[in-house]
């Protein structure tokens, strides 16, 4: 925002900066779970007695207090800096993770702090009612504890599948078999509440968490692979989210890998899922069908990997060598059952990518683990939730819900 | 930039902040190429003595001139808003378009208007210096009729390979045979001057000049599918160029597309290129070898598509449905040969995405001709170079040349 003054008023003007630049704070508080006013005053470019302000109506709103600082963070020869902590009984979210075998709900505070979670089976053949209403009771499970005066800010849930992102409408989630599911609408409902509800995709969310606190801190150029049950990535470039014209952009998985391979339930035939998904995975070590969607357990169990997975590594390799081309990543971080694959396979996985990409994209690129192992795509469903909060948290609190437990009690 | 006053000082922050703004004042320019002072009001959210401030400021660095109202933009009962133009005798960049058999050459001003042009064959087995030596004529024809007081700020350099953008080393021209060729240095020596020069990805600034002026204005979902012997893609994505970690990024010619295919020069087999290359097309149509570079005009010489085009056509369209799948793109534009391909087979072409793609990313994705001809890599070039006119004109044109043709002749 220019500092010079609107034709609107300098007084307004002035409102929406230092709105803006206390989302901002909190984003830092947010990022760092417990930090320092001085390490807020040099990361933000703002003077002391700003930074003093900003962290008092924080403290105001409820949302921070005040932290005893750790160590000697001193600001020269002065006294120690004062810290801020995020607030015990400040706002949270709640976040879901839908998969094709089972949902996770958790209350998530600022943080990134997990505070409550459960979870439940989904039945794959379920309508999307049934899972709303099982979600629904999972939310309130995690909701007994919260403090009566902490307010929900939102709630965020990572979906299987396609999600449009102007209205969060579930264009395809090809396991579920759902096609076009207001699945937000159908939670609020089964809960009687209205509070903010943002959807996206698995990786999308996988991508983002990782990014913000998992092996992707610092990385500008990120994607986060997903191996859960169909493959698709998240990918964050120079810094942004990836996200396309609709929402849809990632559908790696869609990759045309072998034109005269196996059909592919998008009608093709031979996409790199019919490969690397969890399926064909399954088919090759002869895993039961109602096992597919737990294959990161079943590939754990094994101690040594079969010719077939060593196989599906290569092919993964492959597949991989393709995305590096095109995106030229820093990092891919390799999610869902991708995970165990990597711990059999790891050797041919790197054999694979590294005989099939270029040169120039190949010498920069790191195959990583998540840092937030499973929860990836559930922590990146918190962040989406409390993403009002670091554009201006008044704002934010004033839509949010208090006493949520005495609401969905009564 | 906050508007608080920084530690260092507030003089030195409003300063930063004039200059800030002196250059996205001219950025709407450049981009208008004439615009209004009370657009540019309104564009900036500043107030109108600022503006004028600016504009005053613009037209004694000698970058703008006062420019008649044309028709009726009036600020409502009260006299026509002022124009601003860019000024005849202004700052220029050199644009060079490296292709595979020729360079394109041209002295290019703000507005992206070619002030003059001159091209000259390029020999693939060419060494690195000769190829230099062949651009440096062409630059010194093209300010042949330069004005002494108009300003040099830069050269940009269209490449049809790998670039690192760190510091525009061409790592890997795959059909001039280059290997990390430090080609902006050689043209700088053969020159005898010393201006900042910039080299990109041939595509990633087609995507760039379509952005600004072409096919994709407005469009914040671009790709800039390149056929120019080679494949490849620039990418803008959610309104950034997509660059990669290195600058590497786009390189969907080596997409996996038919593992029992020809060999590529990559050291894979059945990449993308391989199908819809230059040399695939040129071998389909029994063109000779010395023709490949020249695809776009023999395609041009076919007045019905032959059964091997109309195949072409069709593998164009299933690794665009790839692409689709990837990035959900607004518009997907088709450069190089693949523009004269699409007249021949655009049906084709159309069915072979619709028959791959998923439905949500196709719905709304366009195919499109360049809205800049052949040109687009040529004012990308240009782009780069005039960047940092838009961050800081002061200090851009403080190390500017003026009198080139003077220097050059001397």
């Amino acid at each position: 925002m220019s500092p010079q003054q609107r034709r609107s008023g300098l007084g307004t003007n002035q409102e929406a900066v230092r709105r803006h630049n206390l989302g901002t704070l909190l984003r830092h508080v947010h990022g760092a779970g417990q930090i320092s006013r001085a390490e807020l005053t040099s990361l933000m470019g703002l003077n002391r007695s700003t930074i003093a302000a900003l962290v008092g109506e924080l403290e105001t709103l409820g949302i921070s207090e005040r932290a005893t600082p750790v160590g000697g963070v001193r600001q020269g020869a002065g006294r120690p800096s004062a810290g801020v902590a995020i607030a015990a009984e400040g706002p949270f979210v709640i976040a879901v993770d839908l998969g094709v075998d089972r949902a996770v709900v958790a209350r998530i505070g600022l943080g990134g702090r997990i505070l409550q979670r459960a979870q439940a089976p989904v039945h794959s053949d379920g309508e999307a009612w049934q899972v709303g209403a099982s979600v629904a009771a999972l939310i309130r499970r995690v909701v007994a504890d919260a403090p009566a005066a902490a307010p929900l800010v939102g709630i965020g849930i990572s979906v299987p599948g396609l999600v449009r992102r102007s209205d969060g409408l579930i264009r395809l989630a090809p396991n579920l078999e759902w096609h076009d599911v207001s699945f937000g609408g159908i939670v609020l409902a089964a809960l009687g509440l209205d509070v903010p509800v943002q959807l996206a995709n698995d990786a999308d969310l996988g991508a983002l968490a990782e990014h913000i606190r998992g092996a992707g801190v610092g990385v500008d150029d990120l994607i986060y692979v997903s191996g859960n049950v169909g493959v698709g990535a998240g990918v964050i470039a120079g810094g942004h989210r990836l996200e396309g014209a609709g929402g849809y952009a990632g559908e790696i998985g869609h990759l045309r890998f072998n034109p005269e391979g196996r059909p592919c339930h998008c009608g093709n035939r031979g996409c790199w899922e019919t490969e690397v998904g969890a399926h064909a995975i399954a088919e090759a070590i002869h895993c039961p069908a109602d096992k597919v969607a737990q294959l990161d357990e079943v590939l754990d169990g094994f101690a040594q990997p079969s010719r077939e997975l060593r196989e599906t590594g290569t092919a993964l390799g492959h597949g991989l060598a393709s995305i590096v081309n095109t995106f030229n990543p820093r990092t891919v971080v390799l999610g869902g059952y991708f995970r165990s694959l990597y711990r059999l396979v790891g050797a041919e996985i790197s054999a694979g990518l590294a005989d099939r990409a270029l040169p120039a994209p190949l010498e920069s690129v790191t195959l990583a683990m998540p840092g937030l192992g499973s929860d990836s795509p559930l922590l990146g469903a918190a962040e989406i939730a409390l993403e009002p909060l670091f554009v201006d948290p008044v704002a934010a609190l004033g839509s949010a819900l208090v006493d949520v437990r005495g609401r969905l009690a009564g």
